[in-house]
């Protein structure tokens, strides 16, 4: 059902076989020849060209066949005379769907500015760049999906709304019925959340790790992908409103099997991009060149490509936290007081730190271990006390990439009902607010590992787009919520 | 990584091999010769056995198996003399890693309503109603994005937060980040959403359709498969306050090809849990023939995977809304003033009706097709007049499906800018909010069509439940976000 597409024919279709395309005109050129219509309707990277006669169509049609217009192009499929393309479509006839006045259509060929391209988000899809990187995105999601699928993971849809900010990982958005201008208030005056919707104050959800859990204490194994929320003012390059993650949990599955399962993950869906986006990855890799041939050399980026080869290529070099300080505290920029931020054992790595060891000192991903436990969530499993470190450390890992940074993070869970409920109290949550959470541990507790992938920040390495706004269709972030 | 999984034992591991399962005790039986310990991982419905000899372990390991606990087993496979399996563990070895206080576990080897399990849907998964239902719940959500994959759609990600109530598809919850009791007020008193978080005020998506379109005119086919909400103050067994849906838009698609969509799909998926669920199904159709077996012959369901099976092997049934208001009209119960709806030309059809249509009538899943233009949404394409229908109609098709009625919602969507907007003013939407919306129709607008399935009233229909409650992990209803 539906029309023949471009890619399809581009693939498959015989030379002298009638052909009926349905598309989108990218360009229109005369010569005194033919008349040369470029048609992408978003299957492929590639335009199919269609071509005409002089004088075989009226004026008044040519006039309207102009960038963005839509068509039914009917005709033959023959081998092109032009270079760039192997067949292209001997015009019979053309419909016009739609046109799209020059005057007003903003898209017109040229180059846009990725920031007015973001103010055109209904529109920018109809460009290369966003196209291909829509098409990358869904090839990652359907990855993802296959991956966990063929090893056993059930996908489990974790809610959106929730009662319960245990993780504190920070501020949400509210969710409420109520109304806004007279809330209704209880004795004491406080607005009286018994009145709205959920009959208590709710919110969107962090994360679905909590309830992740949930089901890997039932079905060993679930991921879940879904969108996430962060109220947090932050106007960066790296953060988004809301965005997507993936978050698979395990029953039985101890820190090394959660290293081997994110490794073997992120390796499988970087793999399978460039498997089954050669097309779309080779244009951002050129447009990537094209960004930064006015930087000196060493600044540049390594080719596209070559960068997702080398991850899929390489083990992850895996390290704890207390030796990635010691090999901070013996680098070069710690002696010469070129970090930004002090680095002891205790403190959080900031972004420079994580990007010396994955680019200069290893020169491939990293993955970090057993951090102190004060700065890690109440859920990480406690490490038995040890001479290495000089403080309690928790069973996390972090992964980091080259360019982005922390891409992945997760740890073993605490699995001990008192160690647990200790840790509770210690940040200050109300056990009653998780007693569904604190009660897997008191009936039939297992060890379990689990982490979260960012996925905007994975279609971000993975088409190399600098900004995360311009990874997701349409992005949410302080005062825009447009489309 | 990770332990082997009983459904890999039991499809492929040999006996008189060692193995070491970790899983959730199901129940524990002792006799004079030998104690049978039953486990279950999750990860298929089936149990394995554990044997050990009498005296084998001490009393206080023993004490501590009982139903809930989780452990690891060690021993061989061996084949199993009892009957129901074909395979057995004979134990060398156990390790409690959780126990389960019978005094306290709620969930005890015996019959528990699902109003009970409701209220523990943290541990109900353990249960094997609730693990054969997930268990299709992925099953069918992986066919969901293996359909679309394999078919030239690309998954697209729509807003969850919005700031356009488009749709008009019914209340939402407001997202906001403003102080509830003390919220900001312009210089009329309002409340001043300037100062929320996106600068104005924001909802829950009701509907990815419209961010759909402007995809579906770029890409040419997309699909969505994310939560969407409704905050309607409706208690019963087929509403949620949030559910997933599934949207696919594609353009050059009318509305015949929309319908040889929406029925290859639905086929798809179907066949998809038949032939990949087997054991589950198996189990809840077990389940409900147990449900109803109180009930007068009549009144039962066809059997689960039967009913499955009808709805894959035979075309559905296709005609407009007039022809069916015809049928009704002539219907028995009708004439008897059975119904308790009236029915005349322009009516929107309630449930019985519907049912009436399908279940009674034709006996296979309807497409209804051309409804009233005054009951349908604004997007939906207005039908050229004709003589059959007594006032405009637009090309919209809702698939009906015995037991639940409509389980699709869809139409060929309007192109024509002049008519689109005359339609928004008509039914009263502020243009300047979907101004990017009317812009596609300004730019190569295309003719194009999409749907939408409620993907919990596909699990209820494939699993057989009654309650849409029962078919997501943890339900979102009024006065309900638990979990």
């Amino acid at each position: 059902m539906g029309p023949i597409q471009i890619n399809q024919i581009l693939k498959s279709a015989e030379v002298g076989q009638p052909v009926e395309i349905k598309a989108w005109v990218r360009t229109k050129r005369e010569s005194k020849n033919a008349i040369f219509i470029s048609l992408n309707d978003g299957s492929t990277l590639h335009n199919i060209q269609a071509v005409a006669e002089p004088g075989q169509f009226p004026e008044s049609t040519l006039r309207l066949i102009t960038t963005g217009a839509c068509l039914k192009v009917t005709g033959t499929l023959v081998e092109s005379l032009g270079s760039g393309q192997a067949v292209e479509v001997k015009m019979q006839d053309v419909l016009i769907y739609g046109t799209a006045d020059p005057e007003d259509y903003p898209l017109q060929p040229k180059k846009h500015s990725l920031e007015f391209l973001r103010e055109i988000a209904h529109l920018r899809p109809r460009t290369n760049t966003f196209s291909a990187i829509l098409r990358i995105r869904h090839a990652l999601a359907f990855a993802v999906h296959k991956y966990y699928n063929d090893n056993g993971f059930f996908y489990l849809h974790t809610p959106i709304i929730t009662a319960s900010d245990a993780e504190g990982a920070g501020e949400m958005f509210r969710v409420t019925t109520l109304d806004a201008g007279e809330p209704p208030r209880d004795e004491t005056g406080k607005v009286d959340y018994k009145e709205d919707f959920f009959g208590r104050e709710a919110n969107l959800t962090v994360s679905g790790q909590l309830e992740g859990e949930l089901g890997a204490l039932a079905l060993s194994k679930i991921y879940t992908f879904g969108p996430t929320f962060r109220a947090e003012n932050s106007n960066t390059t790296r953060h988004l409103a809301e965005f997507w993650m993936i978050e698979p949990e395990m029953a039985f599955f101890d820190l090394n099997d959660n290293m081997d399962l994110a490794e073997d993950f992120v390796k499988y869906v970087i793999r399978y991009a460039l498997d089954n986006c050669v097309d779309d990855l080779e244009f951002l890799e050129k447009r990537q060149a094209e960004e930064e041939k006015s930087k000196p050399q060493a600044e540049r980026s390594m080719p596209l490509t070559e960068k997702l080869r080398f991850v899929v290529d390489n083990p992850f070099e895996r390290l704890t936290y207390t030796e990635a300080i010691k090999i901070l505290e013996n680098s070069k920029p710690h002696k010469q007081k070129k970090f930004q931020y002090h680095v002891e054992w205790g403190v959080d790595l900031q972004s420079e730190h994580e990007r010396y060891l994955v680019e200069k000192h290893f020169k491939k991903p990293v993955i970090l271990t057993n951090y102190p436990r004060s700065i890690k969530s109440f859920y990480m499993k406690v490490d038995e006390a040890s001479d290495a470190a000089p403080a309690p450390t928790v069973r996390a890992m972090d992964v980091l990439f080259p360019g982005i940074g922390e891409i992945i993070g997760g740890s073993q869970r605490e699995e001990n009902y008192d160690v647990l409920l200790e840790r509770v109290h210690e940040v200050g949550i109300d056990p009653d607010i998780i007693w569904w959470y604190l009660e897997t541990r008191k009936f039939g507790t297992a060890p379990h590992s689990g982490f979260g992938l960012g996925f905007e920040r994975l279609v971000q390495f993975v088409t190399g787009m600098g900004n995360i706004r311009d990874v997701i269709p349409f992005p949410r972030y302080p005062k825009s919520a447009e489309f």
